[in-house]
């Protein structure tokens, strides 16, 4: 059985206890204004006090909504929120690679590169931060279990980072140590999206996180979406495990 | 006994098998001007043919002394090689941050933002070709097997990538494994150098590859020389393995 409360002090006491044993300062760690990084900021704060948390937002074309909710977050941990906005430096770099003589537009190459940028933006910041206070601020990857699943992640871009809290928790899960955490109900209750394609998250998944969260528990599902989500599972395999060539595995 | 001729036909075989097995359409590789990019574009060349092989220059307030390396490379395997300034991203990315209320100039943070461009940048070429050709093209990681060793690389950077040919190579056997390719010797015998900090890598290490080889193979080498590396090699844990919260170890 699954026990919000109990998970929520263990994870406080993982954190409390890396930081520890690591002489660590503190985290740097990406707000979007969604539920999963509200609820890795409000157990950092748990953890280590709110002066040891530095939220980012980093807007690039983004909905000026979820920025609002990453401040309403911010406000009510009471921890630092920083904004970066990358709009300029995903527009110059855009110009730059306009002029290469085999360009075309690719939706996916203009979605892809934010997270990479924004993962770029959160080690920047933490290595300022690190060299200005005199000790090492880490930086926090807040995925969970679904999206790592279905490998719903950018390769190289939120699934970098130097400590991950909810990897092992379901979206349900997630929203159930965020109950625990009194995480503001707007954020926690939100529609999951990647404010950047402006379509939520199940839409562009094509299943809901409820169906994964069954498939990984080993639950009934229909036969299509099974279908689907294992697809999904197998397909992202090599996001995990990078293909090396090994002489003693090649003879 | 390393035999180098032997490896290099293993290497060609295990990039047609794996790319024929996955239907994928080509490589994409950034090409320094340094021999790890040379030698594995030469792989490349040899396995999939030139018209399959991409390759990127990236400079970012580099010296041009680099690209003029890599456009030999590039001319010796008739390749195609495109460029991509990053300097004026890397200069509007700074300026954004520099308006931050507690901005510090950080040589960390400006030094390790620039792979991590570069990998963004690859992979967003990667899929814009992957859509023009209508067939998969991804990105190709160069590192070798002392740089793996003692952390020489930017995580989250350098160090994403879809397929890694020299990661089980000392530096010394990746030149071996040039001669047998007839990598330009210019580009061949270079010292290692990031092409950032205008400082060699092994300047910058306080070892030399030999020495960090050595270790690998379980090797005398002088006790501070063992420490140091041992220190290198233990210090960079974090890099591989992201600490994760996981319910059932944490009772």
């Amino acid at each position: 059985m699954f026990n919000p409360e109990l998970e929520t002090k263990k994870i406080i006491q993982f954190i409390q206890d890396y930081f520890e044993k690591c002489h660590l300062g503190g985290i740097v760690i990406g707000i979007s204004g969604g539920k999963d990084s509200a609820v890795a900021a409000a157990l950092f704060t748990k953890a280590l006090g709110p002066e040891r948390v530095i939220g980012v937002t980093m807007p690039c074309h983004s909905i000026p909504e979820d920025r609002n909710d990453a401040i309403k977050v911010a406000d009510f941990y009471h921890f630092k929120l920083i904004n970066v906005d990358l709009t300029n430096t995903f527009d110059t770099f855009h110009k730059e690679v306009e002029q290469l003589e085999d360009f075309v537009e690719s939706e996916d190459s203009n979605i892809n590169i934010k997270p990479r940028l924004r993962m770029s933006t959160l080690y920047y910041i933490a290595q300022m931060v690190s060299k200005k206070e005199q000790k090492t601020y880490i930086v926090s990857g807040n995925g969970n279990k679904c999206e790592e699943y279905v490998g719903y992640f950018t390769k190289g871009g939120d699934s970098v980072s130097d400590i991950k809290l909810l990897a092992d928790f379901t979206v349900e899960e997630v929203i159930q140590l965020g109950e625990v955490l009194e995480v503001p109900k707007e954020v926690l209750y939100k529609a999951p999206s990647d404010g950047i394609s402006q379509k939520t998250d199940e839409d562009k998944l094509g299943v809901s996180y409820k169906d994964i969260a069954k498939v990984i528990h080993g639950e009934e599902v229909e036969k299509e979406v099974l279908d689907n989500i294992t697809k999904m599972h197998n397909g992202c395999a090599h996001k995990f495990n990078i293909p090396t060539y090994r002489r003693d595995e090649n003879k």
